[in-house]
């Protein structure tokens, strides 16, 4: 048994599949998201805009949460100290439960310490606490999701992207009696598409299913209050279970679902994930509350977003580049091949400092390989311009195809 | 199906065993700890001290860690908007992980979002990486070392608790040519035991296993530089991967693994729960890189925390409570029974100010329940004697049973 060799293989597959990761090393400066320093093969750092980021709303750098971050770290310190129950729970984490359970319009919400968790260790537990039952889950909902199925140990049922035909075949086929639960996304972060919510609703209702959806791409900016598109379209009332994400549009980290008092108390009471572990840290709870109240009453950011996301995809269109139809405020720029979508990134970032992260299986299906740009409300026009004609002098250097320019 | 009922079901069995758990909302008072605000039950916040953190260093209010982090706060913003290859990669997360590998003697370090993913999403990569892998798991490992094993999918060989007799027995059983891993800890955090580290080492060496160190709740505080029980019986050498967390001595949140560059390389290339999560918030990352760089250089915290500990057990042998044994700072107090733990508990809360959590199960063996004390370097021999009189007294009218006094 030589562990050296099986841990050098797994590496090389990497490499010759055009998949290494490079971490690019970089630090923004804060009041001027989306600049940032680079410090990745240069002698220093260097400026660059942040193209690929998922603070979507510069949420991370909004003064009032910055302040209540600050009043925070001098009033109860940097850390919990503890889980939930021994020692790491504080008031800051009761008062955002009660606010994500309110931007929600449920009953009760619970912290975890990311999105990724908070659908590992609610999906499993709760398939565990259902004995025999069955998880109906969209082809492309996010690995998270998928590790906690998996970790259920339960059955699992994949229905094809957004294809309710499909969902209803596959629960058709169920037994009436065993329990049902149907997991999927709002907005699917790779293509900006988004899901069919009150459709899913008429069938969970039609099978009597449990309905699970995740809206990190989605939380603080669809909606009048920033509660996801299940807010926008008038869907939350009839899904069992929202998950969200605190690191994206509400700029800090953590993640959380809200459902009913009961669900809340079983997972609360019986998952691993969420019991076993330390707290989030005051310090970012406290920012936070700070940004969902913010975006409970403002949609300046929301509609700057939507407006830059909009220009960007006009400007990249008209430019003939391949923009992937996205009903929302992502821009996925398709390229198809691994090798290239890295080429194309490095170049963007070496000579034109611009940030943008190839994005290569397994985030997305082989040869849909694509680059990902995310423009937030302090994106300008100039810098959207600058950025398109950046892409068209890469996309004529590697000799890549445009579009007729339209 | 009715979903209600069985959620209803799964929370009366806990109220039936007496181990629901009701967290206690608190906030310590910065600069004061081990003082803190108590909000439960109250008209009010009520002043309480905190006997049941796992800041066991008080390195949460240490003035260079919130200065760290303050910097930071203004210098980047809340969070790091992305993962680590999206994003949010940087410089401090790039700095800090080179520290804990010099803390330990590694090649490489890899951040997580906690100690539990970091176990989890580590021994479930590994294990799936070694085709035919048979993990070596102590009885008493941690539920997130647990959770990584079972998620591995992986053959597991449960080991009497820190009996190596059992452990060689379990090793001379498999195939010599199947990759073999050890997963254990140093200090066992409910009981306060040490493994035999040496011993685990040289069966690992024998039988050509790797080994996986626990030291979440030995880092910081042991060694010279506070690289944990690896470092103070110098088998750090020995030892493939050390684990620890950011968010108990260090005082901040988070969790790592620290080995060779190459291992790093593929949990940072394969782990769904490294990969597709948020980073650590970069202000974390620089609360955590001032509290490691000082407890590389000061043993001040571990001296005091030490002494302590020693003085709260010497009281409380002294006043014939049934302290039990334990090698390290945890100070455990067998009560046996999950009502009055709770009871206890709440009584020492309600009308001494005192705040220790009971310990049920799962976190230890039912029949084993226990109030499980971390007197830390700011507790004073005022508030251990205090503490032991409040005990003695409580003892006394449930008609506990003290020893007969040393």
């Amino acid at each position: 048994m030589n562990y050296d060799q099986i841990f050098d293989q797994a590496i090389d597959r990497l490499h010759e599949e055009g998949r290494y990761r490079v971490f690019i090393d970089i630090m923004r400066n804060k009041g001027a998201y989306p600049n940032a320093r680079c410090f990745h093969g240069h002698n220093g750092p260097k400026p660059i805009t942040v193209w690929c980021s998922n603070d979507y709303l510069a949420m991370g750098q909004h003064p009032k949460v910055i302040a209540a971050m600050e009043k925070a770290l001098h009033d109860v310190g940097a850390g919990s100290g503890g889980t939930r129950n021994i020692g790491g729970n504080t008031h800051l984490h009761v008062e955002l439960e009660a606010e994500l359970a309110d931007l929600h319009g449920k009953e009760a919400a619970l912290l975890f310490t990311s999105g990724y968790v908070s659908n590992d260790a609610t999906l499993s537990t709760l398939a565990r606490l259902l004995p025999g039952c069955v998880i109906f889950s969209d082809e492309l909902n996010h690995a998270s999701m998928i590790a906690g199925i998996r970790n259920s140990g339960c059955e699992k049922r994949v229905f094809r992207h957004n294809d309710m035909a499909h969902l209803e075949e596959l629960l058709a086929a169920e037994d009436e009696d065993c329990p049902k639960l149907i997991a999927f996304e709002s907005v699917y972060s790779m293509d900006g598409d988004v899901a069919p919510l009150h459709e899913i609703c008429d069938l969970a209702e039609k099978y009597n299913a449990l309905t699970y959806i995740d809206e990190v791409h989605a939380v603080g900016m669809y909606g009048e209050r920033g509660g996801g598109i299940s807010e926008r379209d008038d869907a939350a009332r009839r899904i069992d279970i929202i998950e969200g994400t605190l690191g994206k549009a509400f700029g800090v980290m953590g993640g959380y679902v809200a459902t009913n008092a009961k669900v809340i108390d079983c997972i609360r009471s019986y998952a691993p994930g969420f019991i076993f572990t330390t707290s989030l840290s005051p310090v970012l709870v406290a920012g936070v509350l700070a940004a969902v109240k913010h975006l409970k009453e403002s949609s300046e950011e929301r509609d700057a977003q939507q407006a830059n996301a909009a220009t960007l995809k006009a400007m990249m269109t008209e430019a003939g580049l391949p923009v992937m139809p996205s009903e929302t405020h992502i821009v996925p720029l398709l390229v198809g091949d691994p090798v290239k979508a890295k080429r194309i990134s490095d170049i963007l970032l070496a000579e034109y400092g611009a940030y943008v992260q190839p994005i290569n299986f397994p985030t997305v299906p082989r040869g849909t390989e694509r680059l990902r740009f995310t423009p937030g409300p302090m994106h300008t026009d100039a810098m959207m311009r600058e950025l398109t004609d950046a892409l068209v002098e890469v996309w004529d250097r590697l000799e890549l195809e445009l579009r007729q320019a339209a």
